[in-house]
């Protein structure tokens, strides 16, 4: 495993509202903070929760290495009682939320995060970096998934974003429904399917693209995809089947107009006698590129630039908030601030999805008391969204790795069935179903 | 320092690749390979290039670890061979390319590797990961800082961004011109200024905010910055200044109308003494929103979601190309693609920038053979704009660590200082000055 310092993957005001606090004993006081985004990027129809599995890796990671306290106390961030209090430090809260592939809608609790002020502070940073970007990252490729209907789409995107996002971004894209990914760390961390074909550069070391093509196929067989587009396709495609024989495994398109050219390519490749040769194209592709594609004969999309930058959505708007703490007579009570445009929900939240005709209708967000939300009576047929993913600092282990990431991808399948057709729209427009909130008396 | 992983930060194909042009023997073809971009996203006036330091600094780790070469040999992506090969495998070329902080135009040649077909390829996903994210992030920060005419900008952005996209963003925003960074991870791997105020939690936590402000005092002083629009702006702001007294630090505001709450805030300060008192603004701020705050008695700015992913461009469109290789003759030949839309410049490049009145005029990118390349006579006064990285495998350190950062923003204010003064305007339009391709005969 990588050695992930998750600790100082933070911002330095959590570290500095630490130490205020635990000089003034409200870093002791239990709080409940929660993740939600006031709104949807883009007039999307629906976000999808991505990154839970990779959080509750990190949180095990979450100890601080002594060259970590040293520079805290070198730089002065913290003092030195704060600094004996991150030493001995494990989270020992309580994280629930929604299921990794879920979707979610404006002002959803995706994220619950219970325990005192000072362990729930240190996670705000990192909870949000990873949800942030898993979530764009899966919301652009369930979008893409649906366009593909069925086509599988892979994940060639890791040269068009950071290193270390390019492996969260193949496992996000899993979980949004891609079939696998160029990247080999995502593969090897996660256990996914490495994919790949070959790049023009390959074409261009070799004298002619005959010999590139022949040592291709003699390095990784027939079943091998072959690049078709350096110098000219027709030309390319006789040449591959040729060499490959009909038995050849598929051929790339990478410029170019993709629909015709695919049909072109089809046409030839058939006449060739190459009838289970699939094409695969890249270029730029979007999810309105791929749906523009249907009617192409393609069998599969190679997705960079905008999988791995949430296909104009880089960033999804989530927020950690205060929404409830003890007070001085250790009674919990509701909290919110009233910024202009940003004030929050004070209170715990449940959260539920009712259903019409098996259709999602809508979100409910139930916020209040403990003791009001304990004997709430959700509606008839109203799924709870909030599963347990860490139980007084027990993390669950069924949510983090590869079998984790196969389930969110499944989940995701089966929550996007339950909405209503328009979430799976290219069009602008408003959130699928309304979020209603609902405040108990307190 | 952490552990990396550099190796399988890479694309599969790039494995695929080396695997066959092994066996064929083109692996050991002397390459030239370049970094361009075929244009500036967005219709931007220029480019800055960063992430040299970073990648020079990944080039060290790149070594394989042994479960790196299990997962290689038991995926079956490499023959044994190959293992053998990634076993010794130490990257034995020259680089050299655009400083860092360096402004660039489409076709410039960032950056220029040269080595063996293999050693090249291994390199390409790691080498576009970075400096694609890295230079997004430096030019929005570039944009950003010139909006804010001098007033410092800070890197508030960690949470909006993959975790460890996050640590690469605050060291590009500084190459782009911003004074420091609330991430704690990148403050200490680069030793930057970390910077940061309060959140909102903190003064909900507290049964009041006289108590908030009086911990935030207590545990940092006078100089701190006080978060104000919790709840009521006006009072918050009489309050920070009856805990702290006329020395408080600053105060910020992060919501609601920034321009015209600036204006009221710093005469309510002025008018209590406070007039040392600093004003820093958040709150979704991009480089339009900074330069509308021109005339608010703003002191600084904390950047965060249009920062870290780019400011609407989340990455650069940078190709990595073979232009130039050895033949069966062991003499370098020029190649180039033809793919449409997407065809190459043959052959390795010089670049220079030409100045008129000591402004930059043009971009000159000359292509040619080696021998016609050395006795290439630049004009009067042109720049050369490449500079050595590594030769032959050793990297030059002078270009890693905290002091390049520095070289490159100030590197990077003196090459923007001689650009056009259009360059800094926010409106859309043609690159800032022209790239002229020159080739010299072959």
């Amino acid at each position: 495993m990588l050695d992930y310092n998750a600790p100082l993957m933070t911002d330095m005001y959590e570290y500095t509202m630490l130490d205020a606090t635990l000089q003034d004993g409200t870093a002791n006081r239990d709080c409940v903070f929660e993740v939600f985004t006031r709104h949807l990027p883009q007039n999307r129809r629906y976000g999808v929760l991505a990154g839970t599995g990779r959080l509750l890796e990190a949180l095990k990671d979450f100890h601080f290495a002594e060259d970590d306290l040293r520079f805290l106390a070198d730089r002065h961030i913290v003092n030195k009682s704060t600094i004996d209090y991150l030493e001995r430090f494990e989270f020992t809260g309580t994280i629930r939320g929604y299921r990794e592939g879920e979707v979610y809608f404006p002002d959803s609790p995706v994220l619950q995060v219970e325990g005192k002020f000072g362990e729930c502070t240190l996670l705000e940073t990192l909870i949000l970096s990873i949800l942030n970007y898993d979530s764009a990252v899966a919301a652009a490729a369930s979008r893409m998934t649906s366009a593909a209907k069925g086509r599988p789409c892979m994940d060639m995107g890791g040269r068009r974003t950071n290193e270390w996002a390019a492996v969260a971004a193949a496992r996000a894209s899993i979980v949004g429904g891609f079939r696998g990914t160029a990247n080999l760390l995502a593969a090897k961390l996660y256990d996914l399917l490495a994919i790949g074909t070959a790049a023009h550069a390959f074409t261009l070391v070799h004298d002619s693209e005959r010999a590139a093509f022949e040592s291709q196929i003699a390095a990784l067989g027939r079943n091998t995809t072959l690049l078709v587009d350096t110098y000219d396709i027709e030309q390319a495609v006789k040449l591959a089947v040729e060499v490959a024989g009909p038995e050849l495994g598929g051929v790339r398109i990478d410029s170019g107009d993709l629909a015709s050219l695919a049909q072109r390519v089809r046409n030839q490749l058939d006449a060739l006698g190459a009838t289970n040769t699939k094409i695969t194209v890249t270029n730029d592709l979007d999810e309105y590129a791929i749906a523009s594609l249907q009617t192409a004969p393609v069998d599969s999309y190679g997705v960079g630039t905008q999988l791995v930058t949430g296909s104009g959505s880089p960033t999804c708007s989530m927020v950690y908030k205060l929404v409830e703490r003890t007070g001085d007579d250790g009674r919990m009570q509701p909290v919110a601030k009233k910024s202009k445009d940003k004030a929050t929900v004070p209170g715990r939240k449940l959260a539920y999805r009712s259903y019409e005709y098996s259709l999602a209708e809508c979100e409910h967000v139930v916020s209040g008391p403990v003791a009001e939300l304990d004997c709430f009576e959700p509606g008839d047929g109203w799924r709870n969204l909030l599963v347990d993913f860490v139980d007084h600092g027990q993390i669950d282990d069924a949510y983090t790795g590869h079998d984790a990431i196969m389930d969110a991808q499944k989940h995701h399948a089966e929550a996007l069935a339950e909405l209503p057709i328009t979430a799976q729209s290219l069009m602008k427009g408003d959130p699928v179903i309304p979020t209603q909130m609902v405040t108990l008396p307190w």
